[in-house]
């Protein structure tokens, strides 16, 4: 763990502390990739979880809309730019270890390629795995060309 | 991806497969483990991210109580053993890609080891880190013996 971050633990509300230092000491994974969760910011639904480097983290604190890193592209993956679904920051966090990410957003239209609302909507129990939401966009209309 | 959870994409609400080879199609790392986002079930909180193991949701699909993998000490991390701040399971749910599982649970008291209620609270933004919450729980009553 970081000792930057770790120092921070004792640390009371409203301590602050500069920006370049935090995200330099983030900890990144092997890949320079952090997970970071996205969350509708007034109905609480968590809605996808994707990936941010460095560049990703700062591109979004600079323009106001939510830019991840595709792992399967290998690029820059600005949500909605091609889907038109876009998220908006809210408000951005990172937890008592630096090592993830909490964006809370306001989510254009579906946040699921799917055409889902949310990612998560595979439900399992001990009774086993159940689909608990169907689209609210057809997923034909949000990709034309490919898949954001 | 999975082509089990990539098949699922086009099914319907209430579409149900047998929890076994859910759990088998699910995306580990190399290291057997998938992240798992907690969030407080009622309020929409999202209070912690950890890891999992294939043992550890079976055994918090079984016993009710989220059972985590911990990476530091290379364990079952049964939230709240050592602490008593327990996780209650409320449901669970995987993504889209199969490879990140979202918990929600009734959480006791505080969910981060430095007695905050929940991870996050290091909010960053262009004007520099600052945290936001203070412990609602001291952490030195929290753990006696050893962090949970």
């Amino acid at each position: 763990m970081s000792n930057f971050y770790k120092d921070l633990e004792a640390q009371k509300k409203g301590q602050t502390t500069e920006l370049s230092t935090a995200l330099n000491e983030l900890k990144f994974n092997d890949a320079g990739l952090i997970p970071a969760i996205a969350q509708q910011h007034d109905t609480g639904e968590v809605l996808m979880m994707a990936w941010m480097n460095k560049q990703s983290i700062e591109e979004t604190l600079e323009t106001g809309h939510v830019c991840y890193w595709s792992r399967s592209r290998n690029n820059y993956w600005r949500k909605g730019e091609s889907s038109g679904n876009q998220q908006t920051l809210i408000s951005m966090s990172t937890d008592c270890d630096g090592d993830t990410l909490l964006v809370k957003v306001n989510q254009k239209g579906a946040a699921c390629h799917t055409g889902r609302r949310d990612c998560f909507y595979n439900e399992i129990s001990k009774d086993g795995l159940h689909i608990n939401s169907d689209p609210i966009q057809d997923p034909n209309d949000l990709y034309k060309k490919v898949k954001s």
